[in-house]
């Protein structure tokens, strides 16, 4: 086989790197070769279009997929890097890549542990320390170390039987006599699942006061963002909230492109680094603030869908996106913080909390704790709009469950100028329903670079409101002004000029980002109406609407409900509730009582599996309508439109 | 720093290696820097003297100590590597290396488990292997992978809770599909330790028959050689039983050099190494006799002393050689091969017995099991010489123990031509009482090389009867011989003149060497009385005499009586057990009751610090003679040197 030189240049910096690769290489080889770490949002399936490069004249590429490439973009030399063969030497421009910024949440720390109305919360969590002083040995009682401390912390803490891994009985000779005999023995105490033994996890010299504090963490990793609570167990008390973009969505957007990608060669190790590293750099973060050390910190507790949770323990995901979607395990076993590579007390506890199936994960059992959802005598919906959307609609008695994919496309991904709410981006339009001009705000008030989710949102109800879109989302290209026109793929709407946008060109919804907008949310009110007729409560009759996860706390309730993506009901039946996922870790780590329920959730929980359910396309395509093909579900709407 | 170049030349085979080391670095870090193995059997303590290399003229090495070296060597440059600090560029001639032949037993293999007599045995092992066909999943039913194969377990075995790890974990799915949902599961059953929980050790694809070997292994790690059996739990047998010397022995012949290399930087790894590929070589051999995989191998039972336990699971031993001789850990908790680092079944339990004390460690318990002195009406003693001497006197109701640090005297090291029990040792020699000359039996029949331990008791018997030593040990040099003649530290005797050697140099026993193996056999003796004057039993009116350990299938009793040795009774009260530490393993591995009788014995057992007693060092210095002080004790000897 040939090897082939690969030169590329990079537009935003000038700077060049070369590779040598074999006849046969993806240009993303080529890259990682390079040592160049390029996006690929959609897992390296062509889909994304986020890794397209230009390839000079002459350059002999054989492109695998140009689904993303227009016959204009390729007689230019654009290729997509996930799908390019190398064939030749080449000399490459990559464009500038999207910068995925830093955030970081900061949200008001509780003083106290909050639960919801009627909760029962039971303080038990199953951290103990204890300190003992030991009898040091002698020629007279020449005990090993190891039968020593338990004597001690028997006596002491009444702790019967005790686990010890050969790392941590490794170090306790030196930590023993470096502390002259004075040790403070953290323990992780019975769980049903360890049988009832406890487990030593740390052995620290010196004799520690009861106050001091004692740190584990909550950690909620989504598919976009992981949080991080870091907790004082001692108090009970959230010390510390950080917020970060999960590392692997360089490596995909949405989970079914994360499971393409972990079923590549060696890619099942860089997600769960990826992850592990994330979650490594917030712990440290979360820690310098409260100046603690991550070693301290002994605990824990991890929610997240249940693809989150197969990557982040390296177990293959494959079979949650292959009929009939089946997961590894729904509950991992209690595991070490050594065992996931976390950078934490080594035999810390990780405690992955249980989901339900391959799309109803840990986040949505935490989030039915967290939002009383199993306590509520009437019968509530609950949904948590993340990367996918999740929905449960129940009481104390039932609940139903489903998840629909939804896809990323309200963050902004399989949209054109789409992109995440940072900087830049535009979070709410209003058209004139006389000139079809928008106005529109912008995140951080400067120059617009694209529009996320809100904005999508708010978007298309003021572009159904003022006819510019008909019921079916065609973009009425007849109307008077500039602001429409044909595009490659069917009618679009200039939201912004290039003349007042940051990069200079148009922002533009097209037809085909429509059509994205509009499956993804009719994907998600067909979920609402499949388990309502499932249990055959009228979705009206639902006493609440409970929304989780950050999307909620931007959107404007009365423009989604106008498009059809919240059902229509009385404004002060919707509560938005934040990131219920974390909140129902939190409660898991502080109390086990509060564990068993939501164990006892996943396993009361019925999940209905919308791909089986031949009503579901049906409700699907009614949804697919602007707000539906039934105005009578969405009366606030139809008299809106008849007034104007 | 200064960097110098150090050149080696092999005097056996003319090849040469350079280094580059700085100023100040030993000049085994400079063979290592090389790629050179040189052997350290007293662990780089300068004690040994086997580590010596020749410095040519000008060289600039500093030598920290010259124990082991003469005036006349150090003027012809000699020097001890491990001793000798890099000063200058250097060139070192390095003589040929000992070589540890490769020695592998093959005993006779047991067709049925063999217990000793009055021995309840129950099979009672903790391995189960099930087979289990799975309902594959569907749209009706999309129960993860584990909790499927979980009820699976529980219907089919009644396997109420089962533990997996992770690594596993990730495996199952895999496994499932691949096999269409036949699988068959090896678990260990709950035991004390594990909290009642079965745990997953292995999934294998298909159903397996019934009649299928189950590979396990039962591993006795001594200081000198490590041995291995590997058995089949299905039939109970020991199908196949190898040996081979300690791969530690390179970095130190006994267990005290052992760990002064341990604690030195990246000496306990190197340690743990060592012994691993030495365990795995083994095993892999083993396997390869019956057709078996390594991978195969779901449990192994390992004994050996409490040293050779630290070692393995790298666990810091230095306390165990410094008063009060403490041990870590005398019962490791249950871990897994993984762990250990074996390249056995990854999860495969690796359990290590239980020891008494710094000196009295599994190997012992295990041999008290094996050769049924706990189940004794009469008062027996036992004793294992291996590297170290440990003994038990006692019967069913008690037993007492201790350890002499008899150090490897009778394996050759200390003793200037001593050598192992390999090719070309002297293993016998008698002396003609009227001329003085010797004759001797050399192992292979071929020209010695040196003397082993029995040669070594033989000699010493043969010289004391003859009167060429004298009661207190010192060489008669006035006798009207060649034989005799004064050495650089006293008295020598040489038992075979250079022109019949294999090297071309004389065999001789000096004073020194002679005190060795004074202070070696008394240290024994001196066990024996201090045992035996703790619990007010006459030595003389023990009913048996036990003798574990390879060191007593080669030795002549009536010999090692002669010096002292062995306490003087009738012959037929000795009995050679062969490896009772590896049959104690092999019972706990096939018996559960068999493993919580070690752990009975472990506490039964009173251990005496000899060091912490007084009467020792009276005792020893009596046992210093040739047989003993006060004769009393030997009558069959004085009977025999009345008669000469």
């Amino acid at each position: 086989m040939t090897d082939h030189t690969v030169t590329f240049t990079f537009a935003e910096t000038g700077a060049t790197a070369t590779a040598q690769v074999p006849t046969g290489s993806l240009l993303v080889e080529a890259l990682h070769r390079a040592g160049v770490d390029i996006g690929q949002p959609c897992g390296g399936q062509g889909r994304c279009g986020r890794c397209i490069v230009q390839v000079a004249a002459g350059g002999k590429v054989r492109r695998r997929s140009s689904l993303r490439l227009s016959q204009e973009d390729i007689a230019q030399g654009y290729a997509l890097a996930c799908q390019s063969v190398v064939e030749g030497d080449l000399y490459i421009t990559v464009p500038p890549q999207e910068k995925i910024e830093r955030r970081l949440t900061t949200d008001r720390i509780a003083s106290e542990i909050r639960v919801p109305d009627g909760y029962e919360f039971t303080w038990s969590q199953t951290i103990r320390r204890v300190s003992v002083s030991l009898n040091p040995p002698s020629m007279d009682d020449q005990a090993d170390d190891w039968s020593r401390l338990q004597t001690a912390l028997r006596t002491k803490a009444n702790i019967e039987q005790i686990n010890c891994s050969i790392g941590l009985l490794s170090r306790i000779g030196t930590v023993l006599r470096e502390s002259d005999w004075n040790v403070t023995a953290i323990l992780d105490m019975a769980t049903g699942e360890t049988g009832g033994l406890a487990r030593l996890i740390d052995l620290r010299p010196g004799i520690g006061s009861e106050e001091e504090p004692l740190w584990s963490a909550a950690i909620d990793i989504g598919t976009t963002t992981v949080t991080v609570w870091l907790v004082d167990l001692v108090t009970g008390q959230v010390k510390a909230q950080v917020a970060e973009y999960n590392g692997q969505i360089a490596r995909g957007e949405d989970v079914v492109s994360r499971i393409i990608f972990a079923s590549k060669n060696g890619g099942a190790d860089e997600l769960q680094q990826r992850v592990v590293n994330t979650i490594n750099g917030l712990i440290e973060l979360a820690c310098k603030r409260v100046k603690a050390k991550p070693e301290q910190v002994v605990k824990a507790t991890v929610v997240g869908n249940s693809t989150m949770a197969h990557l982040l323990l390296k177990i293959p995901a494959a079979s949650i996106r292959l009929s009939p979607f089946i997961t590894a395990v729904n509950h991992p076993p209690l595991t070490t913080t050594r065992e996931v590579g976390l950078n934490l007390c080594p035999e810390g506890t990780v405690d992955c909390l249980p989901g339900v199936a391959s799309y109803v994960g840990a986040d949505i059992t935490a989030g039915v704790l967290s939002s009383g959802v199993y306590l509520s005598e009437e019968v509530v919906l609950f949904l948590d709009v993340g990367t996918n959307g999740e929905m449960v609609l129940g009481n104390r008695d039932w609940m139903v469950t489903c998840a629909c994919s939804a896809g990323p496309a309200f963050e902004g991904a399989g949209v054109v100028d789409g992109m995440r709410a940072t900087e830049g981006a535009i979070e709410e339009v209003w058209v004139n329903n006389e000139t079809y001009e928008p106005t529109y705000r912008v995140i951080g008030g400067g120059k617009p670079r694209g529009i996320c989710g809100s904005g999508l949102i708010s978007l298309l109800a003021e572009m159904f409101l003022t006819g510019v879109l008909d019921k079916a989302g065609n973009v009425n290209v007849d109307l008077k002004t500039r602001r429409v026109r044909e595009g490659d793929h069917g009618g679009e709407y200039v939201i912004a000029w290039g003349a007042e946008t940051e990069h200079g060109k148009d922002i533009v919804i097209t037809h085909v980002d429509i059509d994205n907008l509009l499956r993804a949310k009719a994907a998600i009110y067909a979920g609402f109406t499949i388990l309502a007729d499932q249990v055959g409560v009228p979705l009206e009759s639902v006493a609440k609407m409970l929304i989780g996860g950050s999307f909620g706390k931007y959107i404007n309730v009365e423009k989604a409900v106008q498009i059809g993506l919240l059902p229509d009901m009385p404004w002060e039946r919707f509560e938005f509730l934040g990131n219920t996922a974390i909140r129902g870790s939190y409660y898991a780590l502080l109390s086990q009582q509060s564990r068993d329920r939501v164990a006892d959730i996943a396993k009361r929980m019925t999940y209905i599996e919308l791909s089986a359910d031949n009503t579901f396309y049906e409700a699907f395509m009614s949804a697919m309508f602007l707000p539906h093909t039934d105005m009578s579900r969405f009366p606030t709407v139809e008299a809106v439109l008849r007034k104007t």
